[in-house]
């Protein structure tokens, strides 16, 4: 009842995306989906007095947005399931501290945006919702003063960082609703091949990628084939070619319908960016904007959402551990039956 | 289907607590709960090189043993739902980084245990999942040198403080079982009532606690006369007499069978921990030993067990933010038809 194969759920009410809505700082709005995002904030601080509380700012922006995009008021959204990077996971429960929603506050790292959704699609097929809002965020300024060095350092970087997206998505998951629908999830477990560079987090989150969409290939009895789009969280560009190399070991040669929202939300080449975009708020923000909009105009159809995450804290990485990723797959797709 | 009233989730399945297991450091084991715990380590770092890698290894040590009570291997696992205080979560994730199970990371502060048992309770009770494990943790050591002062400084304390637990409670919830049972589940919202001290946590979170008891008596009809024991999860001594005058303020007069986790685990006029324990491992430690095995033994029946969390960050109290507090809600029965 609702399972197939090992790892997979099948939502059999098939729960309906009713609204979404992203936010995104001056740099990912001048990048190749600039005509995508629903607003550009040009200040990196959002007329807050901190980098935290901007960051805050950005959640409650697009859950505020996001709800009013599915027509509904914040008194009709039964759960809310957000996290974020920092600390205590404090942008998202700031930001929705004020709403007077029952919170099941989460931390997956960058994976945050399909464990939330995740969850939210959950309780809505099980019927204990009717309204959920699933939102994740991250910022470039107070990602780098607490996972590496102060702005104000100019630290230079290494060639396989990514820039940690500064933005925000938020979506309602409902019981009714005309779409696009969420059928399948898979959830993911750790997966950890020992790599220890906390700049290279792509290469630290691909295998977990790849164990996931082959886990749901297989409980699905699909392949790259039945999907429009395949679309990992901020792999970067090497993350995706390592993840691309470890699908071909696998047997999966036809990867043309793969891409990776970190690769998409900067021009890695004119962006300064290195391998591209990373954070919660960078598949968060593609979601809503790029992958959403383009379901809801048909040029997709059936997509196969993978946030991934790395698990590590600074603590962890100064007592020389090595890095745990993690991937979450949700199946979105625009026909409600199959 | 699945709701009643405002913000309560009735369980039609009841899902089955079918293992459990607590693990604690020495100064709890030497209070007053010392004959229930599983397992009492005498080595704050539990033979690792660091707490926070003591810290983990005490969630894979209540993991592998909630697991082993139920009668089950790992393999039969679905879900873990795991969370704790450290920044990123990376006790828990350290943990079971190797078990191979799909894993919903959460963060609720000392809320967590709660919030994990929610989420395991609806996977298991929607029917996608047949076993799922709830995990959370603390650690002295660990917390204090996050949050607070390295110990090395022999810092004085307030009088307002709390002692964080070293420990961790581990619950496994079945499809079938011979119980206890999940009946119903609150989902705490967050409540804020503008206290910035943080070494008054019991303060920040008895608003919220309140909020909750008060919502769950609402939809259920119900009120401390049906319940054996009413149990918050580490609002100390000063937090549990503010409670009582909230609840005082509201109506309920009769709260003898109110207690809190954080009171019963220390003896807080001798062990020298001012207004008693706290952490994610507090409220999960008494869960798991007083709380559970007295229910075996029939001495309760019907608990309301209500972890409180505050969700600040070090970084958001020296911004001079105030604590958002939550607590969530498990109705726990020993009677599977009511």
């Amino acid at each position: 009842m609702g399972r197939i194969g090992k790892r997979t759920i099948k939502l059999v009410n098939q729960p309906s995306i009713n609204g979404y809505y992203s936010v995104v700082g001056a740099k990912e709005g001048e990048g190749p989906l600039k005509e995508y995002f629903d607003y550009i904030v040009e200040d990196s601080k959002f007329g807050e007095e901190t980098w935290e509380k901007a960051e805050s700012k950005f959640v409650k922006y697009s859950s505020e947005n996001a709800v009013k995009n599915a027509d509904l008021s914040m008194n009709d959204i039964d759960y809310i399931f957000s996290g974020d990077l920092l600390n205590q996971c404090v942008s998202s429960s700031y930001a929705v501290r004020d709403m007077e929603i029952p919170l099941f506050g989460l931390y997956g790292a960058c994976s945050t945006m399909a464990e939330s959704l995740s969850l939210a699609s959950i309780v809505i097929d099980g019927g204990y919702a009717k309204n959920a809002l699933a939102v994740t965020s991250s910022h470039f300024c107070s990602a780098e003063r607490q996972f590496r060095f102060p702005l104000e350092y100019g630290s230079s970087r290494a060639a396989t960082t990514q820039w940690t997206v500064t933005g925000s998505g938020a979506v309602v998951v409902s019981k009714e609703g005309n779409g696009p629908y969420i059928k399948h999830i898979t959830t993911g477990k750790i997966v950890d091949k020992g790599i220890k560079d906390a700049n290279n987090m792509g290469a630290a989150m691909a295998p977990a990628a790849c164990d996931t969409i082959i886990s749901y290939f297989n409980d699905t009895k699909t392949d790259f084939n039945n999907y429009d789009l395949v679309v990992t969280g901020d792999l970067g560009t090497l993350g995706l070619e390592i993840l691309k190399d470890l699908l071909l070991k696998n047997g999966y040669k036809d990867y043309n319908k793969l891409n990776d929202c970190g690769v998409l939300i900067f021009d890695t080449k004119k962006q300064d960016v290195h391998c591209g975009g990373s954070g919660c708020g960078c598949s968060a923000s593609v979601l809503t904007s790029y992958i959403l909009s383009r379901m809801k105009k048909e040029i997709y159809n059936n997509v196969l959402f993978i946030a991934t995450g790395a698990l590590m804290s600074t603590t962890m990485s100064e007592q020389g551990e090595s890095i745990p990723g993690i991937a979450h797959l949700v199946h979105i797709s625009n026909n409600k039956e199959e």
